[in-house]
Formats: structure tokens, C-alpha cells, sequence
């Protein structure tokens, strides 16, 4: 079964479009963990590593897919990337998670490969990621050896498109002219990855090639969605980066299929933020980020009329 | 003192503009180290350990730098990416080797700063790179984290301009307007790096922040180092690529410095090509490897009348 078609089956089974962002930083982990944390890089790696298994066995039901965010483990080291292959393991195992790597790898043809390598058929018996974001600056010739290796492990990958950040426009508005229309870079990008993803439309109608489009971002969302039927969107920047269920209903089809919606620091540090911290307690971490996930499932479900 | 002015003393001591590619693709090693690297990952990280620690040790005193590519090591998995950072640490105790990795690294801004945060302020006593690799496609605010974190360390980066890839121009190439003018993306990014580096200028006269432009592309390199008297910069793509001498010449400014030029498989598997191959046995890869380097420094230096 292609990633997309996993993809679309566990949004339906849980009925769910959240994406869970595993963003475990130091400083903001509850206060056993982040002293634990302050002994030692290996002493790091293990409180990163219980933290974000807890988070996934309080999430693995009312999620559809985790993401982690390599940043957050090569800050701690070697340590830090092997608690990374540990937790991705730990959740493809807990309920059939899908697996989201944001590593926003790129490169040129054979290091491309290389790195498609490393993640879609890693060695040592390590599980593959089933999807990894790409940054497509270099061009087909960077994608393309991701999108053959995912194709050959059932995975897939999420090409930016359009960032969640503030200063995403300053590449990826500007107008470019190709094939005598002018667009801005990031709907060229998602011309591409529907291009690139041609060869993997799975029975969903959705290719395992999908483009990350941000929720600050409605407007764009909106027109991508339109113009790129068979693309899967994961969508970053609900919550802490101020994206609501509004701004996010554009990225979906009309059965309420075809994106998932990223939150990060919104979900697994919701234990020291309102509403949560009130009523969830510092060791209750994970009751916390379960609840916000229930609440962002509801919303954004509520906001399609689901 | 800056990376900047430190990379320049680098070229000027050895007189050598060479950056040696530390690929170590598993499939190219010599024989006794393949097969060993057969026998599972921690042995494939061991061989990768050995092999690129003996290629340091013969093209410390002729090259200006070293430059890991971080793929080949997340190729191996966890123990790989401990390798990366053992191989890393011995270079820069060898001589005081300038590392570059090449990583390509990008993100949103706390993101970014992670990643950031990772490479130059590396916990559990880790060496910082002295430069990193990094893909603006996310525009300013994924890039200056990396910028403030570099300044800290006496680090640098090498922003993505122009990839020395074949389908590099499917993006690179294409018009945008911004400001008034209309110029090539690989421009705009030319232009971004010398503001993001304008805090960053040291005593040599260029800036921290640096841009990747490739040796393939010579016209593009020569209109850049017109434009851009303060950015240097690193030029993939010469040998195995198929950029020569007189491709990279227009690099350079008129005292022979702005540039490094980067060969990795040209170099570190020199002892499987010719004219190497005849006259180095398979295990003096190392030898193979100083020979080329010598090689390419002089061929370069000579295209410089230097």
C-alpha cells in the first residue's frame, strides 16, 4: 500500500487530521526531564527519548501520523540522532503510527540518494521512515532519487512549497516566468512535486509526492489546493505560530481528506500553557498533550463539518 | 578571529584553494575496508572512520579545508552519524584543517536555531564546525539563526546560491523581480548572503557568510564575484562533476583568494581512477588521495598564474 494511501486510512480510521510534532526541546521539558537532561549528553538523549514515547503512546490513538523534527535530536548529539531512530521505532510499532521525518534533507543526484538511502532503507535493521520532507532548491535531479526510494519502500516525501514562517515570502512569493506563465516560486514547486508524484497516485487519489504549505498562509492554501488535486498537504503553523481550524480548511478535499495539520509545541508542551496547565499537572505531560490533541481533532473536524 | 579570515589564512599558508569532499560512499571504499564495512553498521562506521581519519592525515598539509557530506554518514545510521563527529574532531586537531559540513540544513527560525545550535554550540564537549552548509529557501528568518550562532563561534556558512547539479536551473535560473530589478534566483540568494553576512566582514576583507556556486557554471560564477566582492565562496562540481581549472578561475579574486574549490570522489578514490589507479595500489588509497589533491592544487594554482 502506498504512503498516501496509509496516509489517507489513518486519518479516516481515527478520524483525525493532526499531525503531532515531535519537537522535544531541553528547556522546555517538564522539570524531572530537563534536570535529567542537564547531566550529560547521554543523560539528554534518554530524558528526550522517555518524554516523546510517552507523548506517542498518550497521542497514538487520536493522531494521524507523529512528526519528528531532527533539529531537536542532532542538537544533542550523536546521542541525541540515535534516540531519534529509537522514538521513530517506538511509534511505528505503537497502533501503525506513520512516521514523518522533518529533516528538510536536499542535495545533489547521488547525495540525494545517500540520504534517501539513510531513510527509506536505512541498515542495521532499522525501520524506514514512511514519509521525510525535501527541500527542492537544487531541482529534479535533487528530488527525484527521494521520490524512487520512496516509491521502492512504500513511503513518501513532502516538498516545500510554501513555509509557515514570516519571511518565507521573500523566495517563494517572488514571480517567476516557466512555460510562458509567471506564478510565484512556491506554486511552482507544487507544480513539481505534482510532476514528480505522477508515477504514485495510490487508490486514494493521492500521490505519495505531497508539498508542505503552511496554515499562516490561507490564501495560498487555498489556491494550491485548487490547482494540485492529487497532492497531499502537511500543513505547519497551527497553533504557537498562530494558524486556526479557518485558516486550515482549504487544505482539505470535499470528504475532508488529503492534508494533515502540524502542531508542535502547541501539543507536547501544552502542559505549561493555557488551558492545559490549569488543569493538568507537570507530570501529567502526556494527559496534557492528549487532551490537546483531542481538542485540535475536534476543531479542525468541527471547522469541515465533520 | 572569523571564519572568513582564518579560511583565507588556510588558503594562503598551504597556498592550496583545494576543499577535499569527505563522501565515503561504502560501495567505493578499497576492498579490505568494503568487506569489513559488510559485517554490519557499527563495523560500516568503523571502516568509514578509518578510511576518511587516513585520507585527513594525507591531504592535511595540501588542502585549505576538508568537507564532510553529512549524507553519506546518516547512510549508516546512528553509529555513522557518531562517526561524522569523530572524523570531524580529528581534522580539526590535525593541523588546524578547517571542516565544512555539508549539510545543507534548513528550517524555520527556532528550528533553524536548533540546527544552528547543533553545528556551532555542539553539546558534551564537541568541536563546532568552523562552516556549515545552508538552504535559504525559507527566506531570512531560517538563515539568521544560523548567522547569529556562526558569529558567536567564529563559525560560517555557505548559503546555497547556484548547485553545480545538472537540473540545478529548473529554480536557480529563473527570473525574479524584486526591488525594481529582474535578475536569477541564484542571484537574489547571491545578493541575500552578502546581507546576511554584512555584520560578518573580517580583516581579509570577505564575510562569514559565504555562498555555494558551482564550477559547472563558470559564466554564473564570473557575474557573482563581480557583484559579490565581500561573499566567498565554495565551488562544487570540479573533477568527477566535469568543472576544470579554467571553470573555477573566474572564482577567484585578483589575489587569488575568495574560493575554495571542492573535489570528493575525484580525491578521496583517486587510488581507483586513472592516472592514479596505475600507479597507487588499492591500499594506498591515501597516497592516491595526497597525489590528487597535490594534483589539483597546482593545476588550479597554474589557471591562477600563481
Amino acid at each position: 500500500v502506498s504512503f498516501a494511501d496509509r496516509l489517507m486510512a489513518a486519518i479516516s480510521r481515527r478520524n483525525s487530521r493532526v499531525c503531532v510534532g515531535l519537537d522535544p526541546r531541553v528547556d522546555s521539558l517538564p522539570a524531572p526531564l530537563r534536570e535529567r537532561a542537564a547531566s550529560g549528553p547521554d543523560e539528554a538523549a534518554a530524558a528526550v527519548r522517555e518524554f516523546c514515547c510517552r507523548i506517542v503512546d498518550a497521542v497514538a490513538d487520536l493522531a494521524a501520523v507523529v512528526k519528528p523534527q531532527a533539529a531537536f535530536f542532532e542538537a544533542l548529539g550523536p546521542a541525541g540522532y540515535a534516540a531519534l531512530w529509537d522514538i521513530m521505532a517506538y511509534a511505528a510499532h505503537r497502533g501503525g503510527l506513520p512516521v514523518i521525518l522533518d529533516a528538510k534533507r536536499s542535495d545533489i543526484g547521488s547525495t540525494a540518494a545517500a540520504y534517501a538511502e539513510a531513510y527509506f532503507a536505512p541498515p542495521g535493521g532499522l525501520r524506514p521512515v514512511d514519509a521525510l520532507t525535501v527541500n527542492a532548491y537544487l531541482g529534479s535531479d535533487g528530488v527525484l532519487p527521494f521520490v524512487e526510494a520512496a516509491g521502492k519502500a512504500g513511503g513518501g516525501i513532502f516538498v516545500l512549497a510554501k513555509t509557515s514562517n514570516p519571511s518565507s515570502g521573500e523566495l517563494q512569493d517572488l514571480l517567476v516566468r516557466s512555460g510562458g506563465a509567471e506564478r510565484p516560486v512556491f506554486a511552482q514547486m507544487g507544480l513539481l512535486a505534482a510532476e514528480w508524484g505522477q508515477g504514485l497516485v495510490g487508490a486514494s487519489g493521492y500521490s505519495s509526492v505531497g508539498a508542505v504549505v503552511g496554515a499562516t498562509y490561507p490564501q495560498q492554501l487555498a489556491e494550491l489546493r485548487q490547482d494540485l488535486p492529487t497532492v497531499p498537504f502537511l500543513v505547519p503553523g497551527y497553533g504557537a505560530q498562530g494558524g486556526g481550524a479557518d485558516d486550515v480548511k482549504p487544505a482539505f478535499d470535499a470528504k475532508g481528506l488529503g492534508a494533515i495539520v502540524n502542531s508542535s509545541r502547541g501539543i507536547i508542551f501544552a502542559y505549561n500553557q493555557e488551558p492545559y496547565r490549569s488543569r493538568f499537572s507537570e507530570d501529567q505531560y502526556a494527559e496534557a498533550a492528549a487532551q490537546a490533541t483531542k481538542d485540535m481533532r475536534d476543531d479542525i473536524n468541527a471547522a469541515l463539518g465533520l
